[in-house]
């Protein structure tokens, strides 16, 4: 009775991620477009003023430290650069994205054009929403994260992240468009290395952000569609590609 | 000498002026686009929870009261519509143009495509820029407002209003673009009308809504310049003309 109860429950999510995976292509009709279903990462350790040191339960007894201003001890080496987690894993840029898809398990999506669909935006801050995405080449770190930048006013800030060096981000731009009831909103920008901080990004406030009433007015049924693309900006340079 | 001393003081007004202007151009570098330099005013009896009833030294002497969600005694007749000022004006919607021109001094432009540069981005909240736009037969009033929505938090608002009804409203899509910095950030909907109040239209957050952080981000050297785009969305109908 509990299996058939559970199989049940299975199907009915599944049926809403096939809706909500519908709705997100009605919104970004454009034709052959990947629509991502992003489920959110609530942080419960969340320090808003430093460095993310978060620890959720897939991340238990992993060290509270943050690494991400800290200098490596081999230059070649880089610190674990996913914003959600504080992890002390070091490596090399070329092996940041198996890290975070085999330890963090961010999902990566290919293709120039994706829609990213957030679920659950009613849910309190601190909350992250993250993907990984394949472009050009070069993969990149989306994150969504709702936060109370003044307390008690919670805010939605986006902005995609290039896995790689400063100099390599500065051959792209990335476009974040919301589309929604006669309204558009549309933010371009050069992404920022995954080398810098995130929650310096978000505190300098480079980056798109959102109230809740416009993310309110944006969302359908608690859902915020994303639409993202990523174009390149110059001609690549083979001395930075290295 | 003091004649020369305050010819002078032009003279140099004249160039900044005119250096702001070039400034405005150069961001928006589209060839033949309007640039308007809008000045703040400072609402010094501003009440954000309620319409607008602030008093400047341009209006001193008018009542301060709130007419925009008054039912008007002859359906015909529509309140003062200016944001800035609580004004017992009452007039028909034809008239309301000539109202704010004469009475309040609010410039008008003429272009389907302009630029609107507000300066003195720095002074506190409560402040506005306002100008009227005039573009496919019909005139607009575009308002930045300068408000603490949460105390001490101040915040920019940017939206476009028609001085016509809310039906005539939806044949228009506005959008308004800034561009600055590597950073693009668009706000694309359909104008409200003047008949509705322009502080529950902020208060909503229906409109484009920027951080102090962003604002200094788009400004340069305290003038924020916002590209303004005016389409018609459906195909007018001659019955919601009159």
């Amino acid at each position: 009775m509990l299996f058939f109860t559970q199989c049940f429950g299975a199907v009915l999510d599944l049926i809403h991620l096939r809706f909500q995976h519908y709705k997100a292509k009605r919104v970004f009709s454009a034709a052959g477009q990947l629509v991502c279903v992003v489920n959110p990462t609530h942080s419960l350790k969340y320090a808003p003023t430093r460095c993310a040191s978060a620890q959720t339960s897939v991340e238990q007894g992993v060290l509270p430290t943050c690494h991400h201003h800290e200098a490596a001890h081999d230059p070649q080496l880089v610190p674990c650069t996913c914003p959600l987690f504080s992890c002390p894993w070091e490596g090399h840029l070329e092996v940041v994205v198996s890290h975070l898809r085999q330890t963090h398990r961010i999902n990566i999506l290919q293709g120039a054009e994706i829609v990213f669909l957030a679920t659950d935006m009613h849910l309190p801050a601190p909350t992250d929403w993250i993907i990984m995405h394949s472009c050009l080449g070069h993969q990149f770190l989306l994150v969504l994260r709702k936060q109370e930048k003044y307390e008690g006013h919670p805010q939605f800030f986006a902005t995609m992240m290039l896995i790689g060096t400063p100099t390599q981000a500065d051959n792209f731009t990335y476009r974040l468009e919301l589309n929604r009831n006669q309204r558009r909103l549309k933010w371009e920008a050069t992404p920022r290395s995954v080398l810098e901080c995130i929650d310096s990004v978000i505190s300098d406030g480079d980056c798109l952000v959102l109230n809740t009433s416009l993310a309110q007015l944006f969302s359908d049924n608690g859902s915020l569609a994303i639409g993202i693309a990523i174009t390149t900006s110059k001609v690549h340079n083979a001395e930075d590609e290295m």
